[in-house]
């Protein structure tokens, strides 16, 4: 099984050239796109969905991320296997929020035309050698034997949450389709604090306490609730926070008690 | 094979969650998208998507339709054999449009965790309950076994259209991308009517008489036709009528002779 | 394998039911999405992207495009064998593309209603002819049984770049949703051009020189490049030449050296 992360748009005919791409090697390859619609080249958009996303696939399901401003350049391309999962990517940061929460456990940069199209354009690696590799390793094939093996892939800055004797201090980064604010705040984080005492505060806004749910509140309320993700989001019920509030990736989010 | 109908957003990474439950489960389900540009939280619009569309697909087809406001909340889950068809979703009145016109077979309460995914979210049933279900359901498990069977699905105002003597009075209740004007007005309403003494009114606009296609006028005349659904539609040749007209859902169609 | 073209809007539950009709026919075809964010009824615009992206599926996939603007007029509706690939469409010219390069092997009109649907609507072809005879094709059926051999399907201005001395003049064909502006003007015609010599103007922009790819220049940089398909295009780097040039499709592009 092969997933697709990429900034190629919604239905952009670039992601059906990956696809032919992929079933030209393995005709039977099942493919799931996880989405298309990162912002042209915004690494770090792709690189929450991939963590957030990609561990929910089972074991061995491998995972091609087109996110490649430096297509053509001298960036490396890897495969990695990292939890149990396999990831084709260049070596941009794009893997940086998979490996802030597990260790690899092998990284090679891809170095064998043999496992690539055999005409490579300098303008679309997602297609020409991305995926033919992708495909090899859904046959089968071994990443051990796709490159030469790295221990130094490049990671981003990583906006981590700050934890003070009476406030967290995150921020947010993630807008989903329905407005929601996702922040870079486990839930786990705030397992010892008595949800019903806490404030959550998001530019001049604040929401009293953590709800178990969105819709236990009327709507219009703004409410703040660990998601499906296991981040602390902040929804406004039956409509958009990202509106309402007027706010954007990286805004700071508190949570004090 | 499953299909998919939900209001997360064309490319939603929730979308590729949803699959990834599935798979889990049901590793070679076969998964169909029917749409996921519902409007957030349009119970109504995905109602009438599943009517005119989910009929289509081959019997034994199972359709998770995962437009769920109140998830979390004290709300039913549904698994229900309808028509041949089987359907997953909250007990919102999602399923109106099709029991509208087909008597249910079964209806049951969702109620045995051992079907679910091992940890359930308060936010997001659809991935940790309804896709896992629907997998099993695909796997051959009986819907019998997924919980309690009820007799009282939720039901939402459906608008059906009046026939007087000389009229019949019906409303737009979905329109397309092309900006057709989908309206309540079945076909079959209209057979006994000569298609070219009809007047078909909506606003201050109207069509003489009932086309059988788009392509017999010229650009930009206003046609009415009895489209692919079986329902009466109104468009503009080669340009959006929802533009043209600038009406919107609920918006009244009056058909006269 | 079968893929789809269509105008029908992403996400449009009308591709839904062009993929029941096929399931329905042949339960385990394999079918791709090309797009289905062709303009509505640009027949160039499926003609540009089904002659760059059909022909990198194995040989033997069945191209369906449906824009069809005509449906249920006396247009013709087609299966043709070109190039090794297969293609259900109207004869509307959305095949021109394709024929520009290869030689047509086999064109058929389709007029055998035993391979269609039982119900045929005056105003969806691409779900009651199109799909199913594109699945009867991936069960295979030949294209010779479903009609009469035509040998003069329509073709539509075709824009074809002009060489002079010391200038090609060509135009932009495709937007992509990054914004580059792809042109008619294929890389072959530019192997004996200096590349650095050379100069391409685009309304009162000007790049100097072709560069091999987008990385290699500073962002906000117009640079020309012969990109994935084959063209040339001018983009802007990290960031969106349609939107910093303000130009559309149809915008004479030109070579000079």
């Amino acid at each position: 099984m092969i997933t697709l992360t990429t900034d190629f748009g919604t239905d952009s005919p670039y992601v059906a050239e990956i696809k032919a791409a992929i079933v030209s090697v393995a005709r039977d390859a099942r493919i799931i796109d996880i989405t298309h619609a990162i912002p042209p080249q915004d690494i770090f958009q792709a690189a929450i969905v991939l963590a957030d996303v990609s561990p929910r696939f089972p074991p061995g399901t491998i995972h091609v991320a087109v996110v490649d401003p430096g297509v053509g350049t001298d960036r490396r391309l890897l495969a990695a296997s990292i939890g149990g999962q396999s990831y084709v990517a260049a070596d941009n940061g794009v893997l940086t929020g998979i490996l802030q929460d597990r260790a690899a456990d092998l990284i090679m940069e891809l170095n064998r035309p043999a496992y690539w199209l055999d005409t490579v354009s300098r303008t679309f690696h997602g297609r020409d050698i991305m995926s033919p590799v992708a495909a090899r390793l859904d046959d089968g094939e071994s990443i051990a034997n796709m490159g030469v093996p790295i221990d130094d892939p490049l990671r981003i800055d990583w906006p981590l949450p700050e934890t003070n004797h009476n406030e967290i201090c995150g921020e947010i980064v993630r807008i989903d389709n329905f407005g929601n604010l996702i922040t870079n705040i486990r839930g786990n984080l705030l397992a010892d604090i008595t949800a019903d005492r806490a404030v959550v505060a998001c530019g001049s806004h604040q929401s009293q306490g953590v709800q178990s749910t969105y819709g236990e509140h009327s709507a219009g309320t703004l409410v703040a609730v660990v998601g499906s993700a296991g981040r602390l989001e902040l929804a406004v019920v039956n409509d958009s926070a990202a509106e309402r509030l007027q706010v954007g990736v990286g805004q700071a989010v508190v949570v004090s008690w």
